[in-house]
């Protein structure tokens, strides 16, 4: 059994050379020839440059490490087979051997790592996700459309009490889903443990008068996992069913330690995440990074979305989207894909038409639903409206003839600055 | 008390305005007004730029989202500060706000962070190195000269006999140091326990001869922190006291746990850093990724060495170890930098006299000693002799001449190929 990585090479050496100098470094090794190292022994372990696909040579520099008057600089994508047995399933042995030593070697201007194909084997070691798009949709309640999702806004600063009073309101909209901002953990002016006496009170009341209980995902990310456990424990005893992980910043220890404990849905942010994938020349394609965390089992996975604020296109949405959508080894390891970031009504038809037509998703609109003008029910409203509309292939401007809400978000967001 | 963060801003547009869009985002950020968005809120806890000194425009862009004709790339390094109490002690709310955050934000070629001042609060919440370098050189015994170390190759595919042989003869050689590659975690052909089994007897029994504990780093990395731990446990309970960790593939979590609860010297590998800092336009300096994990508390850092055989160039190794070795809150804060790679004793003088002529590292040579044409006994000897060299400030050549073993590492090393 091999574990495939398919790297994109940038060089003004010789690409095969690069390939065959990754495939020895990131598993025999060594630089100047010892006694043990035998064929047997090369077998045993040794990557194998499987395939060069030469590409058109790159024009600058990604890396500029080379200067300003350079060779041409070559470009090909190289597979490489690593036995699984040199590496095994532990997923820091793999990001070790196969992606972070591979960062580090000399004689490239740029080096990407664009796909991995992994055995059965870590399909097996790996729970994935607990409860994923299945157990979202029934934690929820919701079918045959998207689970709509908010944000309290601003991101810092407002006291328990004062987000208490913005979530109730939320809570009233008919929102399905209300997120802490992924910034918000448990600063001095609003711990963890006061935010969650202050808004679980607001879900359950609200579960008791309507039988909808809003999922709320409280942020419990810290450095330290005995303190997120203890963070998780917090939302958990309180009736929570939801956290947002900031999967980044904790690292896949983090992940994993929480994951084999938890009892709750964990909502992964991926902030950080966008230096390792933003030059196109370096780093990683989210295809190969989000295998990680859904081997780990985070079950729902926010990757921006159409038209966002941040720099990262759309296409780059679509194919995230796509990578998340496809089963590593089972549909039971997708996440539910999350997409948000200056979301409102606005990009619906064009998030169902380019993600394959489904309705599989959380759409996470902060300002778009909060600061609709008919106010936060008026937003959850005119969200839904849309989706209706993109889902009936009907364009919103027709279809809000009909749907005040909609009509109203269209009046005002539809200015090219989004929500 | 504020945390100030340096950042070098390339854009097509204002630094300023990126300035301030950066700390909007990273505090507040909130891109609609919101009702509750008040000047009392604000100041509980919006970033501020402090300052912002510009530089000489960028020729090409870093990230090459502006296409080929595009607008003139202004720089500029500027300083924001972020209240304490928006963001806490905890490193991964740390990392989020202050880091993870903004390299998504969108109108900027390029975005670095080079600076990063904590204030004291910081230093009372972590523990920092339990052993660092008073306590290497006491588990070594070290005094006066730096710990010479080495590193069993190949890399992978040694079966635990055979990698018991080869420490045999590294053991008997008189290096004060001996480390697993960082690729080598536990792999089914080489299991930690087995070679723990077949290493440390030959350590103890050393030890009883010599009176001389070789200190033995043993890779413990695991994705699972449980299984870390049982893998420390493995270590301690047979006799070792070090460990190699990856730090970035395990992450702030996995290492904070496992500091909680270590006996053992913690041997920092960073494998994977590189993607983070390896393009000068984006990413961050060393100087303050370092800091998250001196702060957990390793007790030694590998930051590559002089003449490389990776893309690092000499400047950039110094610069580490300049910042390894300015205390942050306490001088015991500091871990004992390892230089790596490549390492024989031809870089000892460049090292020594580069790095403020001290001797409190670890100065790691694999083939450097091991393929020594006089055996590893006397690699290390002439590790030494080239020391003795650098200190005495007497160049090689001339301290050869009554040092054969020296001499030999010159004939066999001096080719400009390195060890």
């Amino acid at each position: 059994m091999t574990i495939t990585l398919t790297y994109r090479i940038e060089t003004p050496g010789s690409p095969e050379a690069m390939a065959s100098k990754i495939a020895s470094d990131q598993s025999t090794g060594t630089f100047v020839p010892l006694p043990g190292e035998t064929e047997e022994l090369k077998s045993r372990v040794a990557a194998r440059v499987v395939a060069v696909r030469p590409l058109e040579n790159a024009e600058t520099p990604t890396w500029p490490e080379v200067g300003k008057t350079h060779p041409p600089l070559s470009r090909a994508d190289v597979d490489i087979e690593f036995p699984l047995d040199a590496i095994g399933t532990d997923l820091s042995a793999l990001m070790t051997i196969a992606i972070g030593g591979v960062y580090s070697i000399k004689g490239m201007t740029g080096i990407r790592v664009i796909d991995m194909k992994l055995p059965a084997a870590f399909g097996e070691a790996h729970p994935g996700p607990q409860f994923g798009i299945a157990g979202s949709r029934r934690l929820t309640g919701v079918r045959g459309r998207p689970i709509i999702g908010t944000i309290v806004k601003p991101a810092l600063g407002l006291r328990p009490h004062e987000t208490a009073e913005l979530v109730d309101e939320l809570v009233q909209s008919g929102v399905d889903f209300i997120k802490d901002d992924e910034k918000l953990m448990s600063p001095a002016y609003s711990s963890l443990e006061q935010r969650v006496a202050a808004i679980m009170p607001l879900i359950l009341d609200h579960e008791q008068k309507t039988g909808t209980k809003v999922m709320y995902a409280f942020g419990i990310s810290h450095a330290d996992p005995d303190q997120m456990m203890r963070n998780h424990d917090l939302v958990l005893k309180a009736g929570g069913n939801c956290a947002v992980v900031n999967i980044n910043s904790i690292g896949l220890g983090g992940i994993t330690f929480l994951r084999k404990r938890s009892e709750l849905v964990l909502h992964a942010h991926r902030n950080g995440w966008d230096i390792l994938t933003r030059d196109p020349g370096a780093g990683m394609d989210f295809k190969v990074w989000q295998q990680f965390w859904r081997l780990i089992g985070v079950d729902q996975f926010q990757i921006n979305g159409i038209r966002v604020k941040y720099w990262e296109p759309d296409e780059s949405f679509v194919a995230s989207f796509e990578a998340l959508s496809t089963p590593l080894f089972d549909a039971s390891d997708c996440p539910l894909p999350v997409a948000g970031s200056g979301q409102w009504g606005g990009q619906a038809a064009d998030t169902y038409n380019r993600t394959g037509r489904t309705t599989d998703l959380l759409y996470l609109c902060g300002g778009g639903i909060v600061s609709h003008p008919g106010g936060p029910a008026a937003g959850v409203r005119a969200v839904q409206q849309a989706w209706q509309a993109a889902v009936s292939n009907v364009p919103i401007e027709i279809y809000a003839a009909d749907h005040p809400e909609l009509a109203a978000s269209i009046a005002k967001f539809s200015d090219g600055k989004g929500a």
